[in-house]
């Protein structure tokens, strides 16, 4: 049973999956792996092992003999903890019933996208954006509709009245990523607001992912959150992850937070997509949020200060255009004459080996910027930042 | 944000999703739960705790902090060491790349629906069938066509001439589960001929689910395998799990083969659905296929030791009609004068405490049915066949 090429079994294959895009970041990994003294800051990951008291949790269920099937919906105590932690950073009560764990922030995205897509409908998806969610909506059969953000002096900014434009009869939803990778947008309470009456008028979906809600940089405290202005009957999905928090990447696990009324709907998906989480990742899971403030903070702070590092080597090269992000924990930047971000990224991995995420990766608006991740060591950062700025010097 | 339901919001999702089964399985946990002295045999999972030695590999990984971002189609090291196995079971040369790591079985088939069926598209399945097959089609917006099955002497059998009748231009796919579950049918190798012929005459896909070859009770050694007879090229996706071999039911880890051709469509649907899996669930999965052949052939007569137990018993009361399975480790039996299986396994969990899965729960033929999982201890299982003996003693 060799390896033959066989173009006639590929081309029975349904369309949808055929013509999934090949993704423009693994792309950039694969190039680059296993080269020397590469500086890896392609993926939304950081350096960072996951902290040993999470880890150990993980392994001590797994000593104990949790390895059997359990809820559908997650366990129970994580349900809570997730309820508790919600009313830590928002305030109020929240109900453990609104909480659903998933086998990853991607995984969440699915289930929010199979609740509202139908084949052939269409979801809006301010561009650029990390490119999972577009190809989640083609693997569903539907179609993403990527509208353009506008890039200016302070960066990117949505455009609402555009996307007002784009709603047709076969828009179900509108996806909101904020703060936003890769570009470092964060939505303001009043545009939270005015996204909120646009998706009400037209009886829309909001599908929110406030994974980098706390990595924010404009003002104190968290970004903005779809949390601090919504009504209880609001058609809105939040998607997330336990991955960037608490340096829980390679874990896959992440959760939905929806209505109540939604639970046997999203239990069934759940059931029909994966069924479900291992224990001994969820009993981690509920650890990290309740013993692990001290180390999602100083994740923060180590973002800010590779924010700082990154911002001020590209500003000074004087041949950059960047608006440093608002929030989340990437640079996204472009080099002046250099409009093939895909071609510069291979350049930059060839000829000083530092691997970025180039912004063809990510959908219209992308294409003439590239993305690298700065939650990493302030070292392997400068060292980075010393590398283009001495490339990139006149 | 307390809970108030809201039929508003429900009416609002897609009607694929809502309208998606309860599992009739999950539906028996749920009435069962906690209850003293209960033996649940309802699920397809067995007593046993994963062994040590594959537990503490994966704790292991966690310790040399393995926990970043992997291969969405799996380490090497797993890939190859499902090629090693199956050349083992099989016979002949495997490619690693015809392997690729999914988030469990169940992720496994999502994954070769989604390859194959558009929404509105149609698979055949053979009925009763484990429902996590038809509602994953039904998740994804396909029709599952359910093919009842003949019911006779020799218990289930298949009927080629119906699953040809019920072909229709929108079918692009057969799911063959064999060893099946729940009814123990086994496809002897001239049945699985004439499927491929059948397959091949319409240009139909073979998706095919051998999870329980190895739980086999119809001569000696494997159950008879869609490998015994491929042809490089034919159309087929095979669907498996860690889950049953290794008591590794509650670790969510499967595996899709299929020919390399296709291996960046695969890739492509795994990161647009869960984005991979644990690096140390992969390490340890290594573990199982490479150290683990004592506790699968041990795992393989506990169940034969099982089939007997509850065969006897139930044999010994006259009023159950079963053919005793010619694989996987369920007995799937009526009982004379009971037609509402439903309602019977919530009685034998009032009554005797004894928790099957009712037939309901797996489609059109299994109605007049209760399954129980016989891969379990021979004292607890003793201890329910007596139980039901004594129930069912006119």
């Amino acid at each position: 049973m060799r390896a033959v090429p066989d173009p006639s079994l590929l081309s029975n294959l349904r369309a949808a999956a055929r013509e999934l895009p090949v993704s423009g970041i693994v792309e950039m990994m694969k190039y680059g792996h296993g080269r020397e003294n590469l500086i890896p800051l392609w993926a939304g990951e950081g350096d960072v092992v996951t902290p040993e008291f999470i880890r150990e949790e993980a392994a001590r269920s797994l000593r104990e003999g949790e390895t059997f099937y359990t809820y559908q919906r997650g366990i129970p105590e994580l349900r809570e903890a997730l309820a508790r932690y919600h009313a830590r950073l928002y305030g109020g009560a929240f109900d453990p019933e609104r909480f659903y764990v998933t086998a990853s922030g991607m995984h969440a995205i699915v289930i929010a996208f199979a609740m509202v897509l139908n084949a052939g409908e269409e979801i809006i998806i301010p561009s650029p954006c990390w490119p999972n969610a577009g190809a989640a909506a083609e693997a569903a059969g539907a179609k993403p509709v990527f509208v353009e953000m506008e890039f200016g002096e302070k960066g990117f900014c949505l455009d609402l009245a555009k996307i007002a434009s784009r709603i047709t009869s076969r828009t179900r939803a509108i996806f909101i990523n904020s703060p936003a990778n890769p570009t470092g947008w964060v939505a303001q309470r009043d545009e939270l607001k005015e996204v909120f009456a646009l998706a009400r008028s037209r009886g829309l979906w909001i599908v929110a992912d406030e994974t980098y809600g706390r990595f924010h940089w404009r003002g104190e405290g968290l970004a903005p959150s779809f949390h601090d202005i919504m009504d209880p009957e609001d058609r809105i999905i939040f998607v997330n992850t336990f991955s960037k928090n608490w340096a829980m990447t390679g874990w896959r696990i992440g959760w939905v937070e929806a209505h109540p009324s939604l639970g046997q709907v999203i239990e069934n998906l759940i059931q029909a997509s994966t069924s479900g989480v291992a224990v001994f990742l969820q009993r981690a899971a509920v650890v990290a949020l309740e013993e692990g403030e001290e180390f999602v903070a100083a994740q923060i702070e180590r973002a800010r200060r590779g924010r700082e590092i990154v911002s001020a080597a590209l500003r000074a090269t004087g041949r950059v255009i960047e608006s440093p992000p608002d929030g989340a924990f990437y640079s996204f930047f472009s080099v002046e004459g250099e409009n093939d971000s895909r071609a510069l990224a291979f350049r930059m991995i060839d000829e000083i080996g530092v691997g970025p995420a180039p912004g063809t990766a990510f959908g219209p608006g992308g294409e003439a910027f590239v993305r690298l991740c700065f939650s990493r060591s302030p070292d392997s950062l400068c060292e980075a930042a010393s590398r283009i700025a001495n490339w990139l010097k006149p």
